[in-house]
C-alpha cells in the first residue's frame, strides 16, 4: 500500500517511524507546506510541496493528514477527499459532526473513502466507549485523561504576559478512579475528575503572583480544576518536561442477571510516552483498513466505527483466527 | 429483533436476563432438550422442546446456542446454521479452525450468516490483541485470567476419588502483570503467570493428603503451577463460593519511534461478578450485529474480527459519532 504524509510535525514523524514496523507500507513522499528543500527526512523520505499533491493522484492509495484540528483538517481533509483516500485525527469532539459531512459530501463527489477523527480519543477511547456500553446497557461510562502533556492548555498558559514557556499535565485523580471502578457510578465534577499541574518559566522579573493567578482563575482552562502552578528554569524544563506522554482511561460499569444483582467492570488504559507517536501508528493500522475497503468499492466518509477489526491487520482472517481468537 | 434461546443453563439465563436491558430485542421462546413442562422461565418466556426448533424458521431472526464448547457446539451449531442464523460461544481455542470449517460450510448451504467464539476470551480480549497488534507491531501482548472460577479445572477436581465438591479459583501473579506493564517484555511460564487456587469438600473419612497429592500433580491443570489446596465444609463452600466471578487482563506493550525509544502500552480488562452473564451481555449486543449483517446479505460463518462496531449499537450512525465518537 502507497501513502504519502501531508503535513511534518510531530505526528507527521510519527507516522513516518511507524511505517518501519509496516512493511506491507510503502512511503510515497513527505508533502509539506513549508520550503522542501528546508525539510529533510531522517529516513531518506522524498519531501514534495504541499501544493504539488494532485500530480501524483496515480502513485498514492491514501494521504495520511498530519494537520492541526483547529483551522488545518477542516480545510485540507474535504479539499484533498476529493482526489484521494485520505484519513485524519480530527479531534475537536464538538465539531465532528460538522466535519464529518464536508468531508463525506467532497468524497462521495469523488468517488473516494475518507477516514476522520482516528487516534486515541477520538479513536480507541471512542470504540471503548461504543463497544462497552453496547455490552452493559444498564452501565455507565467514565473517561480520565492523563497523566499527560495537554498542548492547548500549554499554549494557554504561554500566551499570559511574562510567561516563556509552560508545561500543562493533565492527572487523573486517584480517589474518582477507584470510585468509579467500585461500580458506584458516581456523579463526578470536572474538579472531581482531573488535577492540573502547571510548570511554567517566566520572564526575568516577571510578576510570579500574578502569574499564577492568572492561570488558575482562568475560564474553561482552569478555573474548574484544582490547579498547581510551579515556577522553573529553561534548563528544568529542557531537562524534564520535552516529551508528551500522555494517556488514560475508558472505564465503564454496569449491571447484569435478572435482578441486576451482579457488577461488571470494562477497562481500558494508554500509557503513552509520546502521544504523537502513539496517535501516528494508530492512524497506520487504520490506512491499511482505509484502502481495503476502498479497494472493495466503498465511498464516502467513515470513522473507527464502521471498520471490522479485520481490516486493520496484515495477516489474513484464517491467520487471525487461529493466532488471535 | 426476534431472538430465540437454545439450551437453558447459566448461559441462557444470563441471555434471557439481558435482553431485558436491550428492548430492540424480543425473546421467542427458549428451546431446551430437557422436557419443557419442567422448565420454568423466571421473565415468563415461553419454553419449547429443542427439537421443535424447524417449525419455527420463519419466526426467529437469530438463535444464541448456549451450549457447552466440549460435546454440545460442535454437533449444534453447524446443525442449526442450515436454518438460521445463529451465534455461539464456542471457546475451546484449539478447536476454532475445524469449529469455524464446518459452521461455515453448513450456513453457507443454507444462505445463512453464523457468528461464532463470541464472549470474553474468545470474543472481547480476541479483539484486544487484534487492535492492539495492529497498532503496536513492534511489541507483544500478554494475557491473564481471574481471579476467576475455571469450571474445567474445579470439574478436574471434583473426579478425583474422595472430593464431594471443588472450586478452583485461576489466580494471576502481581509480579508477572507488574514485569508486564513495565515494558520490559519479559518471558514468562505458566508457573510465573498464575496461581492456581484450590477449595475442596471431601468425603468423610477421605485422605486429605492423598487428595493434595492428586490435585498439585495432575498433568496441564496443576502439575505446571502454584497451587494451593484448601479444604472446607459443604456449608462453607455454599455460603463462600457459590458465584462464578471471573475476569482477565490482555496487556500489550510496544515500541515506537525512529529508534524505538518510546514505550506504549495498552491495556484491557474485566472485573466479573458472573461471567456467564457477562458472556450472555456480549452474545446479545453482537446477536444485534448478526441481525444488520444478515439483512445485508451477508452469509457464512463470521467471528467478532468480522464485526465492524457501529453494528453491536442501537444507536444510529449520527447518534453514535455525536455521542462517542
Amino acid at each position: 500500500m502507497k501513502l504519502a504524509i501531508y503535513g511534518y510535525g510531530n505526528l507527521g514523524r510519527g507516522v513516518e517511524a511507524a511505517m518501519q514496523s509496516n512493511p506491507d507500507m510503502e512511503l510515497v513522499g513527505i508533502f509539506t507546506r513549508r520550503d522542501p528543500a528546508t525539510v529533510v527526512s531522517k529516513t531518506g523520505a522524498k519531501v514534495f510541496a504541499a501544493d504539488t499533491i494532485s500530480q501524483f493522484k496515480d502513485e498514492i492509495d491514501a494521504v495520511i493528514l498530519c494537520g492541526g484540528s483547529a483551522t488545518d483538517l477542516p480545510e485540507l481533509t474535504p479539499m484533498l477527499a476529493k482526489d484521494f483516500c485520505v484519513i485524519d485525527s480530527f479531534d475537536t469532539h464538538a465539531n465532528i459532526p460538522q466535519h464529518f459531512d464536508a468531508v463525506d459530501a467532497a468524497a462521495k463527489a469523488g468517488g473516494k473513502l475518507a477516514l476522520i477523527s482516528c487516534g486515541w480519543d477520538p479513536g480507541m477511547f471512542s470504540l471503548n466507549r461504543l463497544y462497552a456500553s453496547a455490552i452493559l446497557p444498564d452501565g455507565k461510562d467514565y473517561t480520565f485523561w492523563g497523566r499527560g502533556v495537554s498542548q492547548g492548555h500549554s499554549d494557554a498558559i504561554r500566551r499570559i504576559p511574562g510567561v516563556l514557556d509552560a508545561r500543562q499535565y493533565t492527572v487523573p485523580v486517584e480517589e474518582a478512579l477507584e470510585a468509579v471502578r467500585s461500580g458506584a457510578q458516581p456523579e463526578l465534577t470536572a474538579r472531581q475528575k482531573h488535577l492540573r499541574e502547571c510548570y511554567v518559566v517566566a520572564e526575568p522579573g516577571a510578576d510570579k503572583r500574578a502569574i499564577e493567578q492568572a492561570i488558575v482563575t482562568m475560564p474553561n482552562y482552569f478555573a474548574d480544576y484544582d490547579t498547581t502552578v510551579t515556577f522553573i528554569t529553561a534548563e528544568q524544563m529542557q531537562a524534564e518536561h520535552s516529551a508528551l506522554p500522555h494517556g488514560g482511561f475508558v472505564i465503564r460499569t454496569g449491571k447484569t442477571g435478572r435482578n441486576g444483582e451482579h457488577r461488571q467492570r470494562i477497562e481500558y488504559s494508554l500509557s503513552l510516552d509520546s502521544n504523537p507517536e502513539f496517535t501516528a501508528n494508530v492512524l497506520v493500522a487504520f490506512s491499511r483498513a482505509l484502502g481495503r475497503m476502498a479497494s472493495r468499492g466503498q465511498t464516502g466518509c467513515i470513522t473507527v466505527f464502521d471498520v471490522a477489526p479485520a481490516d486493520l491487520s496484515p495477516l489474513s482472517h484464517e491467520q487471525l483466527r487461529k493466532s488471535m481468537l
